[in-house]
């Protein structure tokens, strides 16, 4: 089999000798820079500035524990300093906790032995079963479906999309634009184009209307949180979507990530971020000065909304 | 009772004197700043450049009459001098059509007398039957209510919202920011806030969200056309929050318009407009280059969606 293409956000964190390169998230679609890491506080900073997101912010992390580790293999205080690490990481994102990564790569670390190999192992286990998830999505695809995405996956769908032309089956692509942060434009329309498939963005308010124009075959979305009932919270816009694809008996499938400590959507809170985020584009402030705005940045879609739950793995 | 306060939105067009003055509605909420108007050719120009909008043309067109009768009254070739403006202003915006006024106006002048008075006697009735619009509007809500709406319905709602505060109900507001124009964050915000009301901006996308929350009690929104079957077409994006309120058992009013030729919606064309409007944000490019987008400025929401429909006059 040919060697399959990824898009760049499909594994967004790379390392090469001492250093790690972050593919600079908030410059695309226009510029294709990395930016270098060269300690834990870098990895920190481009964390909590939303350089990288979604798994490119988890990649990060266990990027950063192996060139900790690989840097200070011989220090009498390795510990010592792997645990400073592991807490500024940690702690870098308050709405959106790492500590279930920190805590399982420090847990192999007090279990003895080369800690970077094990990391190591974890991130080809990832990838494989990245790859496997992007497998079962292409099979619930028939030749020239069209697709509606919100917000980006990560990569994964131009990967559904090239496992699909495989197996001859050409399918295109709807994106909502995602406001206020505009994902769906500047990443997932970039990368579905790159990779060379019809994609058409539409702002969010249009969802319903392309449905009912027979546009849409089916929907697709990523997730931020699988509770174990089923619920997923993502990107803000998900679950109304979910409402009009019920409307429209149009199947609404999510790309899983493993499960969480939640029981159902209702034990995950909903991050509510700054309104100014929504309130200017760039600098330039598209509401009257002391207006506010409310910008829950997710949504809880209830998995009775949910067609199917593609999820990581074989 | 005390002098009703009108948002400048409510009556974007005047005239003083020889010359007309439109308020632009492009530069708000920055700017409030009127634009001169001295001849017919002025006004197809501000028209087609969309500097002034939904009643903000039908007033135009009625002043801009007035202000070509006045000056060539006298004038031997008065009826042609007329006609070539009734044909220029009726074809200023190709998806949107004049000519019912301009034949309208027409055909009183054929009748003979004084054609500015009896466009003035015309724009009191189509002021007055307003204010009378909004009254029922008023009658329609309840102390504390929080309204959703969806684009602008040039100054209806800072009215209605007075009107509520005399009998002694306090409301307040929540506007989409209607993308890909903004109408809701550049025109409803601005027009409410500066009539002392709270409102709230939230993009397109979390309407289900603050449904869901309790946040809304009703759903107020304009319309650009209604069809004689009680269905309407209104800026796209009003459809889905029709089908959301259906879902989230929330009353959906229609300030409406007179009705249309249209049967039912169905004989309503949808304006496909530019997608370079939905993928630029000013001048900046906010999507791929060679990623196209499809923009329906407009959608269809059945009577069967509207809870009541709230029409012109007593």
């Amino acid at each position: 089999m040919k060697k399959l293409k990824f898009s760049p956000l499909f594994w967004p964190v790379r390392k090469r000798g001492g250093q790690i390169y972050v593919l600079d998230e908030t410059l695309l679609p226009g510029r294709l820079k990395y930016l270098k890491v060269k300690n834990y506080r870098d990895s920190c900073r481009l964390i909590k500035n939303m350089k990288t997101r979604a798994v490119g912010q988890v990649l990060l992390v266990l990027y950063t524990f192996i060139m900790v580790f690989d840097k200070n293999r011989d220090k009498k205080n390795l510990a010592e300093i792997l645990n400073k690490a592991a807490t500024a990481l940690g702690n870098s994102r308050p709405t959106l906790s790492f500590k279930y990564l920190t805590a399982m790569v420090m847990g192999w670390f007090k279990e003895g032995g080369e800690l970077d190999k094990k990391i190591y192992a974890f991130l080809d286990v990832l990838r494989n079963a990245r790859i496997e998830q992007a497998k079962k999505a292409s099979r619930l695809l028939r030749n020239k479906d069209v697709i509606l995405t919100h917000c980006n996956v990560s990569g994964l769908l131009p990967l559904v999309g090239e496992l699909c032309r495989r197996a001859k089956k050409n399918i295109s692509f709807f994106t909502t634009e995602t406001r206020p942060y505009l994902q769906g434009s500047r990443l997932t329309a970039w990368e579905l184009q790159r990779a060379g498939f019809k994609v058409t963005i539409i702002s969010d308010n249009m969802v319903a209307q392309v449905m009912k124009e027979g546009k849409i075959d089916k929907v697709i979305v990523g997730a931020d949180n699988l509770a174990r009932n089923g619920d997923i919270a993502n990107k803000i816009g998900t679950y109304q979507i979910a409402l009009l694809a019920k409307h429209f008996n149009i199947p609404f499938y999510v790309l899983c990530p493993p499960p969480s400590s939640a029981k159902t959507g209702k034990d995950i809170k909903i991050e509510v971020r700054p309104d100014a985020e929504l309130l200017k584009f760039g600098t330039t402030p598209i509401a009257p000065s002391g207006v506010r705005g409310y910008y829950p940045a997710f949504d809880i879609t209830p998995a009775g909304l949910i067609s199917g739950h593609i999820y990581l793995g074989v």
